[in-house]
């Protein structure tokens, strides 16, 4: 088989089989937004049947063959070839009753979280969630030595593709110096400021949705190509050209739901983005879960919180509840929007506090994977580091090391991701702004096509044709630097 | 392998290509019922995906195999083997080349369908739809040998298994006798009594879509496993533990959306009935298109336009609008809902003259598949039909032989399962009353219990165990009978 040849089936192989995830990705929308509850059986059943088939698909054996003689034409064929081959070495790495036993150990996990959360039992969790770490070491260990990575990195790959903890270390280090001082810093300068007038309601849904829609379209989101429906946890779901994001509407709070919108509606037009000549095959993806949130947190932290944005978005809230007075100005939903305050909850978790949150996770989950902590000491080693990063101490582990479904869901090598697209975000967005002048014009009209031009160029058009890092420099000149997302929060929360 | 471990090993597959069946219903519903304009691509190659999979599946020389060395432990078994091979048969009898010949002429002819139709250009159509029949006849002739069949007879069964024409004849025969002289009395006695008082509206689709969700829970239908939503085409969709419905709401008319609304609660009800322990294996699916038809027509036209359950609605609907006054009588809704009329268009015609459009298509299309007519005489032979059996002739072929997509759209056979179904929604509504007191007091008050009770042990219950000639012998003590019908027709047109 001549090189080309070989490539093209590769090429027709990887779109068949990721035409199979699409289906499961439509799927998972409809058990979210549209399913009544009796279907869930039958709905796991169907999923179950097309992710065995999408897996035997990349077990196939002529794979092999056919990545030995295939050869790609230019640097995009190139990088579809090597994303095939990453793809390829993480769906066939692991053996089939290690894969099952550890899918069956996360169910019975999660399920007991469940529980052991609301009961505050650490210790009745700890069997069950250590299966879940041993079975997580595993999996790192055979794909370390599969992919020549550590353990953890190996795990990471999974959620970043080419990140590194030799690359993250440096960065979050310094970020937890900076942030216990600056969060003190930027509490002391809150307390001298008013505090915000609240945003009385109700608020009826309908009058939120039909805001969401409009200033999802200023974004620049295609109701052709997508919609907006509700579901117990908000996502962005669906494929490319037919975008599924849910909401839920709070009738007596509009302000964190609308932000959540268009949170997701970052990733919407990161997708939507997508190079549309590589759908479905593995280089006209999205680059990882660093980007994928760079571009969330790029719209809702970055433009949505902008006094830009503000000066837009307030009287257009007002408008569409009926509202008037001091508390519908521009500066009082600055003052709602970027509010500090030391939490136990990382999902509540402010701009500023959330970072450290994150970095805590990440130590504590780098040490347990790498054996340099025990699971059983983890309560302990989570308070420790919630008072030296966030300056409290959780009163109990229900509100501490059990508040996440992550670890117990098996994904290990997942926090990182939060904040490397947090300061990703901070430091295309400023990048952004010093090559377009119309951003912020733009952004105080509620009309983000300058910004989406830019971050479609520089980001969304590149699929994963090269690695975030490389991405990131030529976006930005550098790669991830700490200072631009230090002088970020500086400027907003320290400022003026 | 022991005939145990080769059933065991059959079901098993079977099972799983029937969940990828399944997740393509779930995105059919999808299609037409949430899907924005712009995804209409991607979801095709998602769809023809799953339907590659599922034939390679249908098509694995295993399966042979298995075939010759299993063996089924008791009726149901041997139910459930015996549909498998006829799954398999018409899976697996086409050469690959044909199915794609076909599927791309039928996509061609539905295309040119389009046009032709608003054209009144039959002639334009032509070749479009030969090619069709052409390769259609092939089908049928590779079908007729692989299934020891008519030419005809292999057409039909894919819709209704078992069925022949051998059957059917004597029954429209009959039928076709009856229909013209009938049609003459029943408008007689018609044009003699008080014509319909206009319901008038406008009719807010919320307010129709309350009425509609009551309805259907008292017919039975458990929003638990299912949803009603909209779509330009009403149907049945999804699967037995989540069947999703869909209708359009005509703001001026809540009448016909109503009735079409209980139509798939019918379907519904069918597929939620039927046996949970055989799901996703052929024994356990409904038995085929008239017993399906037989279900929504037996709520539609035999309980919904009941004496007892007009008399229910009437006042219901009224109190649903706000309306009231003598269109609002059981009275006036009978007149409404059984209004008799000489019309060119099937869709839209009455329980009366329905039988005569679908006789003329089979005749029609029994005549093309065997040869016995040149599809260049179609527009002459339709007219004559039409003439002799609804005792009207089309003023141009848009309204008459170009007015339904079956043919261009390759489904041929298909026709006859309307009237089919018909008739045996009269024979089994006939047996349900006589075995079963309640049930006339049951729908006077909404309320479907009993006579759902009797359909679900004598109907929906028994999956495909058995023939629909079977089932109907099983359930009313005799195979069809056009006396039934006929009698049916005759006390609701002709008495009183």
């Amino acid at each position: 088989m001549t090189p080309v040849a070989a490539y093209d089936a590769l090429t027709a192989r990887f779109k068949r089989m990721n035409l199979v995830r699409d289906a499961i990705a439509m799927l998972d929308w409809d058990s979210a937004a549209m399913m009544p509850d009796g279907g869930s059986s039958a709905r796991a059943e169907q999923i179950a049947a097309l992710k065995v088939l999408a897996h035997e698909q990349a077990c196939d054996p002529v794979l092999a063959d056919l990545f030995a003689a295939a050869r790609g034409d230019g640097p995009w064929q190139e990088a579809n070839l090597r994303e095939m081959r990453r793809d390829w070495a993480h769906a066939t790495a692991l053996p089939a009753d290690l894969v099952e036993a550890r899918s069956k150990a996360v169910s019975e996990c999660e399920m007991r979280w469940r529980t052991a959360r609301k009961a505050n039992d650490f210790k009745g969790l700890l069997p069950a969630l250590r299966r879940v770490l041993d079975l997580t070491k595993e999996v790192a260990a055979i794909k370390a030595a599969k992919l020549g990575l550590s353990r953890y990195d190996a795990l990471l790959d999974e959620y970043e593709p080419g990140g590194s903890s030799a690359e993250i270390d440096p960065v979050f280090d310094d970020l937890a110096a900076f942030l216990p001082a600056f969060t003190d810093a930027a509490l002391e300068r809150q307390a001298k400021r008013p505090a915000p007038l609240p945003l009385e309601g109700p608020f009826p849904a309908e009058a939120q949705k039909a805001l969401a829609h409009d200033l999802m379209a200023g974004v620049g989101f295609d109701f052709a190509h997508g919609r907006l429906d509700t579901s117990h946890h908000p996502f962005c779901g669906g494929v490319p050209d037919d975008v599924r994001l849910t909401t839920r509407w709070d009738e007596n709070d509009f302000a964190k739901g609308l932000m959540g919108v268009l949170h997701e509606t970052g990733h919407a037009m990161y997708e939507r983005g997508l190079p549309p000549e590589w759908r479905n095959q593995p280089v006209g993806f999205a680059r990882g879960m660093s980007a994928h949130e760079s571009q969330s947190l790029l719209v809702e932290m970055q433009a949505c919180r902008s006094d830009a944005f503000l000066r837009f978005l307030a009287p257009k809230a007002a408008a569409a509840f009926g509202k008037s007075g001091p508390a519908w100005t521009a500066e009082n939903f600055a003052t709602v929007y970027r509010r500090v305050h030391r939490g136990l909850i990382r999902v509540d978790a402010d701009e500023v506090t959330y970072p450290a949150h994150v970095i805590l996770r990440y130590r504590l989950e780098r040490a347990l994977i790498e054996d340099r902590m025990d699971l059983s000491d983890l309560p302990g080693a989570w308070n420790d580091g919630m008072k030296a990063l966030v300056g409290v101490v959780p009163p109990d582990d229900r509100d501490g090391c059990l508040q996440d479904i992550h670890w117990p869901g098996g994904a290990w090598g997942y926090f990182p991701t939060y904040t490397l697209g947090a300061m990703t975000a901070a430091q295309l967005f400023a990048a952004a702004k010093a090559a377009v002048p119309g951003i912020e014009p733009g952004l105080a009209k509620g009309d983000f096509a300058p910004l989406m031009g830019w971050l479609r160029a520089n980001w969304h058009a590149l699929g994963s044709s090269m690695t975030t890092r490389e991405m990131l420099i030529r976006a930005t000149g550098k790669p991830l630097d700490p200072a631009v997302f230090k002088a970020h929060l500086t400027a907003r929360y320290l400022a003026g």
